[in-house]
Order: structure tokens, then C-alpha cells, then sequence
């Protein structure tokens, strides 16, 4: 293990997270707010990362041991100076509350531990929503994108932070990669505030609620979450966390190379928008079915909103999920656990994951009724390589085992079913609210100081996809050669 | 498909159905109850089964397909003959619960739909306990003991019926392999019935405890399940169901092979106990923390027998789990999900296959850290075929997405989430008893015949561990060559 490597790509990560906080602190300065909860976070990252940073390597050349390693760790050292404003603010003394905020906001989780969301300073709430917009696409990504790196060093990386049981270069070279998707990400965030705004949303809200929507993160700016605002602005919000759930593949095949047959094509995005419109055609029948709503059409434009938010792993609310019928709240658990596709800003297990399993069960099927057949599995038309087939099935049994465990945990606080399955479901996927105590108009500040560290870490887990964080408290990873 | 081969193997499996309902047949006209349930279900299995069976084809040659389709089909029709004397003894006068009773005793889950069991007659009672011990090694495994058919055709069945991610044969022949299986399970439950009748326990309940404990059943005879027998019955029920869970491979290497060694070796057998242990100790931990138990020897009695009576499926019950804390409430769920020993009678995931899937994900950590190493996985010291492994991920995925997919047809029902995630699981790993409404001291009476349905398709699917089941919806199967 590398350590100055390691150190040098958390300080530089930490100078990054720095130069970021301006933005908030500047809105701070302008608006009259303290400028000091700002001030203090970013002293205290550059206290600690510019050491780190200037102890550079002779190579910075990472192996993949200390790509993932690095990419753990910056996310946790990240947390812990992020959560400096919501501390020294007052807005949210506990640090154990703080810390679970501030990694909902990086991990664009958006659970959050605030009843009150409205009395906070406007720039700790700006702030709030700018940790989605950083966490949303990655830090270590941006970083790529700024500084250039050695070759392995950077796709290391990159592996390490980026969702999806594959993580494929757009152009031969990472760095351009890098610049590539925040390039996209940055002009659809733009987008969305501009329609939001247009829409007649409040600058502020738009601003904050784009951000979310571009990380697909979830906090909102209001207590009622997304309720108060107009049908329009809903359906907007609608589309766009569908647009950010997307592979960014897609874009970049649509916009870059103007491959439209390709991009349409794709297997993901296709089978990504076929669960979402089956999932709220099922449930806006059931609403109706049940005697929930009256009119098809409100029933239809809230579960389109909640599908897309949850699928997404947004976790904008407009209506109390718990009084939904029990159908729709499997729906929405399974849409949690599926979630978007890989290479997007969405989590959960991710729509090509549960495609590749799936068609290596139909394979199996194949393989009993043909035993000596050779049959492969393709995606996209192409081959796809047994060994991501593979990570992919082993993934998604350490994921219910992780899942498991964290229920386990949290069940000491007998909060019911629903609130702790739901709680783990919910925080380690990253959407944000669940069912029961931790519903869509209730928050996570019941749970135990220890659930929280808990549903914290599941949070880290389910952004990193596993790995880098088990990794962490692996013996072999802290070998000396 | 050479429907007259499949045919034949339901034919066979009829007729010997039939020859075992002679044994509740004999009971009731020696005890003085009607034959006539019996005598008509046994005239049903001829009739269907007579000339099923003398259209027998030339070759007798099952190929995997249809080992897999034979092995489905008789399940299914095996059930739909079994339920017959309920109906007929006006017992269960309702078809759709009379099967659910059946495929429940078959499939050895022992989930009942009766309310009062005590006014039942004695011989059904005995049909009931039978049906477990029928279900438990396997009918086609039984008639592959009687009856010498060709080389593949016999491990074909035996693959189809047996559980486990791999089967071995004991021996070269698949027969004797089948003849030393049934050998074991017959003095096992001999043993077990003359222990329970030694301790007191009243003939009548020794017998029919003493066949469910074999099968893994989980069927009682009296209303409130196990809590009237004593300490030393109940522990003594304990050691039989953990013993039965046990993966047979290692009594063949006790009794057969005398090699204490590698028997005392094998990964699975320590793994199993290992689990069971743990969960043993922080349940009754967890009773006597939260006060639920004065005595921790109690405490320890009662999670022993929950333990074992819920990891190896059996489902036998002698208190209300619905009070425990939801800590064991999680252990309990997990172990139903764990489930026993491939090789044994017991259902759910198997131990193996959840050691291979985590040996396989512990592979994937190290490939990260050494991404150019080949990393093999073992068990007991022999190198894991790549397909098993690779299996064992797709058949967990696979698993999972069914008892998503059940859970939100139950759901229907709306009957909370304990009631409705516990029913599932229950019957789809052959436990019995789940949570909530149909909790230990409740039954499944209250759901509606929809779910009941759904929930019979669980058990079976999840006794003959999926692939059976969902290749007889397969276009592929049915096709002429």
C-alpha cells in the first residue's frame, strides 16, 4: 500500500471540497448570513489536505488496491469536514445528526434528520443541496476531469466511484472521460433550474431542487417536500430525475457522436424506462382500484412523480406514502432496489445488474434443457464477458446480506417493519424516505444514534457499490506489498 | 419431449402414492375411522396412474428436460391425488385450501389452513405427518430405490428433485445412491419416533412428530404445536430436526465409508452448526436483555428449539414468536432464508450455496486487490467447478426476485407487513409458521384463496428450488426436438 499516493488524492480531494464550499459562502456574504460555518470548513480542509497534497509521490501512479482505498476514504473524510457548516451553524449541533445529513448529501441518499427544514440559513441549505450535485456524478470523477493523472491512476479511480457493474471509457483517455460526463451533467443541471424558474418556481428553490435532481439526492428546501409546488413544476421534476437516471452513455452516444440508433437502442435505458411506465401504470390503477384517488389522472401524475423520484433514487416526496395501499409500497420497494441505471447519478442496484442476472437465469434455464450448449450472454448485441456476469450475481448477494445485517442492527430500536426495513432499504440504496416512522412526511431523527452510524455507513456502502468500504477492513488490503 | 417417457415416471409415482395411502387406510380401519377417503384417493391414483404407467415407451431414457418436467409434473399431480382424502373426509371440504394442505405436507413446509387440527381424524392426521416424510428425501428419489431405470434417466431425477447446488452420488449407481439415502432416513426416523415414545411422548404423536421431524415437516397434532410436550421431548425434538437438517453425505461418510474424519470435516455441516449456534446465543441473549425470560435456561430452550426448528424448516412451534423483540424476529427470518444443509430434508437457500456465493464475493475482494491473480474457491479442500459457483449466484438472484414477486401479489391482501413478507418466506423455504397473522400460534386460514394459490406455487417452487417449476412455462421445453 502506497500511502502518500493514498494521501495525496484524499488532500487534493479535500482542497477541491474547499474551493466548493466558496459557493455557499459567498451566497452567505450576499445575502447577510454568517459567513463562518463556511469559513471554518474550509480552513479546516485546507488544514488538513494541503499537507497531504504536498506530499506528493515521486509516481502517482495508483494500482487498483490503492484506487479503491483512496476513494473510501475520500468519501469519509469528505463527510466529516462537510458536515462543519450544518455544526458550527447551529443548525444541527448534534454531530452524529450532522454526520448522518452529510452523508445523506454526498451519497445523494436524502434521508434527513431535520423536522424543520424552513428555519435554516439559506446558504447551509444551498450547501445541503450542492453535496448531491458533488456526490451525484463523484468527486474523484471532477477531480479526474481537472487534474490529469497517470493512465492507471485514473481509470482506478474511477472504477472505484462510479456505479455500474462496468464502468466503460467514453474516449480512450479518462481525463477526457471525466470531462465529458460533468460536461453533460453540468448543462442538464442548468437546464433544469432554467425550465424550474421558467416554470415559475422561487430562484432559490430551483436552484436547490435542480441541484438534488441532477445528483438524484432529495433534499428539499420545504418541509412538505415537493407538495406545495404546481402540477407543472411536479411533472418537470418528473421528467428531469428521469433524465439524470439515465446512462450517460446515452447522452454521450446521442450528443457527442450523434449516434441516435445506438443510443436508442440501448438495452438499459430501455428496460430502465419499461419498469418505471409498467410500475406506475400498476400503481395509479391501484390507487384508483382502492378508492385512494378519484380522479385517474392525479393518481397517474403521482405515481409517475413517486416512480420516477424513488426509481431514480431521488426521494422527492409530494404525498404521505404511508396511506398508499400496501401493493404500491412493494412496488416502490422493489423500484428502490432495482434503481437506476449504471453510469448515471442514480443508486441502488442498478437497472443492467438486474439485466445481466436476469439473462444469466434465463441462460441457466437454457443450460438444463440443453447441457451441452454453449450459450452466451449478450447485451447491447455484444458478448459480455463472464466475469461481469459473474460480479454481478456475487454483487447482488453480498448486497441482501449487507441488507440483512443493517435490519438486524437497526430492529434493536423496535421501530416496526416497515420503519426498519424500509429505513436500511431506503438509506442503503440511496433514495432517501422510506415507509412508517421514516415516511415520506417524516424524518429520520426517532432513530437511535447508533442506527444512525449504521444507516450512515449502509449509505457509504450502497454509493461506493460495496467494495471500497469492505476493503477498508480487509487485512490484505493494508499488506505491505 | 417424449411425453410417453414422462408419462410413465407419473405413472409410476401414482401408483406408489397410492400403495402408501395403504398405510392410513390400515391405521383408520384398525382404529375403527372410514376408509372410504383413503379407499378413493387410492382408486384415483390408479386410475390416473394404470395406464400412464403400461404405456410404457421403449426406451426408457429420461434426458435432462424431461427429468425436469417429469419431476415438476408429479409434484403437482401427486398434490391434487393427496388432497383428495381431506376433501373426502370432509376434513378441508374446500378444494383450494384441501391443496394448499397438501402441497404444504408435501413440500414438507407444514403451513396449515386448519384451525382445530384435534377434531381431524386420527388417520388423516397420520396422512398429514406421512405426506412430510414422503415429501421430505423425495417420492422420485423413493421410486428410484424401488425401481432400476437406465443411467441418465436416474440422475436426472435425483438432480431435479434433490436439493442443493450440486448433487453427488454416493455411490457409482444412482440407485444404490437412492437405496443408502432412504436406508438412513428410515433408521433416522425410526430412532427419532422410539426416542419421543421413550420419553413419554403418546404413540400416536411419536409417530406423527417423529415423520415431520424427518421431513422437515413441521405439521403438529395438537392445537398449540409442541408447547404441551415436556423439556425432554421438546430438546429431544431439538437434536432430531438438527440431525435431519444435517447433510446426508455425512452419515454415509460415518456409517457407510467409517471415515470420522473427513465427516467431522465437511464445511457445510460446521457452517450449519456454527450458524445455528450464534443465533442460539444472541437470541436468548436478546430474550433475557429485554425481559422477556427470567431464566436463561429457558430462554436457551426456547431459542434452541426456535432455532433448529426454523433453520432446518421444520416449523414446529411451542411458544408465540410474534412477542419476541424484532432482533430475533430478524434471526428467525434469516435463518428461514439460510435454510438447512444441501443433501438433507430441509429446504430454503442451503448452507452451501450461501458459503459458495461468499467465498465467491471474498474471490471478487481479492481480485481487486491482485486484479491479475486467478483465485480458485474451495470447499472441503477440493477445487469449486466455476459453473457451480456462478450458479449458486443466479439461483440467489433468482430466489430473490420471486419472493419480491410473491410478496406484491400477497400484498393484495393488505394485511400489514409482517404477515405478508413472513408468509412468503415461510412457505417458499418450507418453514410453516411466519410472523404477524400467521405467526406461530395463528394459521393461514385468513388469507384469500388467491394468495393461498400463490403461496402453493411458492412452495413447490421453492421445494424443487425453482428451475423445475419455471421450465414448465417455457415455450423452449415444449418444443418437438
Amino acid at each position: 500500500m502506497d500511502l502518500l499516493v493514498v494521501g495525496y488524492v484524499i488532500g487534493t480531494a479535500l482542497m477541491i471540497e474547499g474551493a466548493l464550499m466558496l459557493i455557499p459562502l459567498l451566497f452567505a456574504a450576499f445575502i447577510g448570513e454568517s459567513v463562518v460555518p463556511f469559513l471554518a470548513a474550509i480552513g479546516a480542509s485546507l488544514v488538513i489536505g494541503f499537507p497531504l497534497y504536498k506530499a506528493k509521490p515521486g509516481t502517482s501512479n495508483l494500482l487498483s488496491k490503492e484506487g479503491v482505498v483512496s476513494t473510501a476514504l475520500v468519501w469519509i473524510i469528505l463527510s466529516l469536514t462537510g458536515m462543519l457548516p450544518f455544526i458550527i451553524s447551529g443548525a444541527i449541533p448534534d454531530p452524529v445528526d450532522a454526520f448522518f445529513e452529510t452523508v445523506s448529501g454526498f451519497t445523494t441518499t436524502g434521508s434527513t434528520i431535520l423536522i424543520n427544514v424552513e428555519i435554516l440559513p439559506k446558504s447551509v441549505l444551498l450547501w445541503r443541496s450542492l453535496m448531491h450535485w458533488i456526490g451525484g456524478m463523484g468527486i474523484l470523477v471532477f477531480m479526474l476531469a481537472l487534474i490529469p493523472l497517470s493512465g492507471g491512476t485514473q481509470m482506478n479511480l474511477m472504477k472505484a466511484e462510479s456505479p455500474g457493474p462496468s464502468i466503460s471509457k467514453l474516449v480512450p483517455r479518462a481525463q477526457d472521460t471525466a470531462k465529458i460526463l460533468y460536461g453533460i451533467y453540468f448543462a442538464m443541471t442548468i437546464a433544469s433550474i432554467l425550465v424550474f424558474r421558467l416554470l415559475g418556481m422561487p430562484l432559490f428553490d430551483s436552484v436547490c431542487i435542480g441541484l438534488g435532481a441532477a445528483g438524484t439526492g432529495g433534499f428539499s428546501v420545504l418541509n412538505d417536500g415537493c407538495a406545495s409546488y404546481t402540477t407543472l413544476q411536479q411533472a418537470a421534476i418528473t421528467i428531469f430525475v428521469t433524465l439524470f437516471g439515465i446512462n450517460f452513455n446515452f447522452y454521450f452516444l446521442l450528443l457527442f457522436k450523434r449516434d441516435k440508433k445506438s443510443a436508442f437502442k440501448m438495452e438499459e435505458v430501455n428496460w430502465y424506462l419499461i419498469i418505471m411506465l409498467s410500475s406506475i401504470i400498476l400503481m395509479s390503477v391501484c390507487l384508483v382500484v382502492e378508492g385512494c384517488y378519484d380522479s385517474f389522472f392525479r393518481a397517474f401524475h403521482d405515481s409517475a412523480f413517486h416512480a420516477a423520484s424513488i426509481m431514480t433514487t431521488t426521494g422527492y416526496v409530494t404525498t404521505d406514502l404511508n396511506v398508499w395501499p400496501a401493493f404500491n409500497k412493494v412496488i416502490l420497494i422493489m423500484l428502490m432496489v432495482i434503481g437506476a441505471c449504471a453510469g448515471s447519478t442514480g443508486g441502488g442496484l442498478k437497472v443492467s445488474r438486474v439485466m445481466l442476472t436476469f439473462k444469466a437465469f434465463i441462460r441457466e434455464c437454457r443450460k438444463i434443457l440443453h447441457p451441452q450448449q454453449i450459450i452466451r450472454v449478450h447485451m447491447d448485441g455484444k458478448t459480455v464477458d463472464e466475469n461481469v456476469i459473474h460480479s454481478a450475481g456475487t454483487y447482488f448477494f453480498i448486497y441482501v446480506l449487507l441488507t440483512f445485517a443493517s435490519i438486524l442492527l437497526v430492529s434493536l430500536d423496535d421501530l416496526g417493519w416497515d420503519t426498519t426495513i424500509s429505513a436500511v432499504i431506503a438509506t442503503f440504496n440511496n433514495i432517501g424516505p422510506g415507509f412508517g416512522l421514516v415516511g415520506s412526511m417524516e424524518n429520520f431523527s426517532g432513530l437511535s444514534h447508533f442506527s444512525k452510524l449504521i444507516l450512515s455507513a449502509d449509505m457509504l456502502i450502497g454509493r461506493l457499490e460495496i467494495f471500497p468500504i469492505m476493503l477498508l477492513f480487509s487485512r490484505r488490503t493494508w499488506h505491505k506489498f
